[in-house]
């Protein structure tokens, strides 16, 4: 193995992320070390559009992970690679269709909610409506998702272990709390949220803890 | 294992979704025998809203497939389900990087570019607007799919075999070619959907041989 190959994956991060702190949670609970670069989305009309950036992430946004000698884009990808590659905490459940229920509800949040309420859409949305657009997408999804947890959850997302479902769902319920979308008709997914907050590997990956969290921000 | 486990898979479909139309692929590439459950996007203000089709998805989109007793959404989890439990005519390749490859390329396709060009988003943007936000969000991800297979493709997206990742950008490229997108920037996507578009697999699964496609629409 190369010098590189070796070396502590990095990851390109931005503190309020959602898609970068689902990795980032993975890479806890894993315990897998990793140095954080990060990438503004917002300052000089956002870094990800900068060329040498766009060299790591052709989609130019974040997160993207060096590791193992590559580079590697989208969040889910990137959650998978670690599954396979670094076996340690599992966070598939072995069952074939508990599987199909972790990857449902990772894509739900991953193709049905976030890329509807992400910055660069809300941009495009304006100012004006950029809250009810947010409120609506963020809404449909998390009735879906309630409905999923009704059969599938125990402690955690889809049993009583924690798995990739529930790296994606908690980034998501701080999102929703950011455009106020009420919460009250979800109590399995508020129950789940609160069970992680305060789970070492879900805190530590939180946008408060994170070295480019502007200090009025932080906790 | 029960009756209805036994019997053969219901897909939930309709001709011209995309979503589906990547999981119609891998059913036929593995020559798994289904039966086509049409629901109308269209009709009666989209039949995908009605309470029984809520049942089964409570996304209220298309695709869900009913198989092995269970009723599956999302069309990336339906399709490595289908992967796990049918591994004739494996649609994964074996190689942890090559893996990471084919995801990222469908997660580009299924959270960076279909979600925000399909109808339901279109119609919150409004006819005027339409063409060109749909152009926007395509035009995006293809720069990015066309960087990432300079690197990965051979024969198709990721090396010489078909994989997921082929499954979800033909049915892409179709969309791009129904909002005008200029696709002559793209060389490698184009070459790979051209391979492609005269396989048995993918043609039975195109829109035109849908039986619900109007009569209109058919070749």
């Amino acid at each position: 193995m190369s010098l590189s190959a070796m070396s502590k994956p990095i990851l390109y991060s931005y503190w309020r992320s959602s898609c970068s702190w689902r990795v980032r949670i993975a890479l806890n609970l894993k315990e897998i070390p990793y140095d954080i670069k990060p990438i503004s989305l917002i300052k000089s009309g956002g870094e990800q559009h900068c060329n040498e950036y766009r060299e790591v992430n052709p989609m130019e946004q974040v997160p993207a992970l060096q590791i193992d000698g590559h580079t590697l884009i989208e969040s889910l990808s990137i959650m998978y690679y670690l599954e396979e590659t670094r076996p340690q905490r599992p966070l598939m459940p072995q069952d074939v269709l508990k599987r199909a229920k972790v990857r449902e509800i990772c894509e739900v949040v991953a193709s049905g909610v976030q890329p509807l309420q992400n910055l660069i859409v809300l941009i495009h949305v304006g100012e004006e409506k950029k809250k009810e657009w947010a409120q609506h997408w963020i809404t449909r999804g998390f009735r879906a998702i309630e409905k999923l947890l009704s059969t599938s959850a125990g402690k955690f997302c889809v049993g009583d272990e924690i798995t990739l479902a529930d790296c994606c769902l908690v980034p998501q319920v701080f999102n929703a709390r950011r455009f106020h979308v009420d919460l009250r008709p979800y109590p399995i997914i508020l129950r789940i949220d609160r069970e992680l907050e305060g789970h070492p590997a879900f805190r530590a990956a939180h946008p408060s803890n994170q070295p480019d969290c502007p200090p009025e921000a932080a906790k």
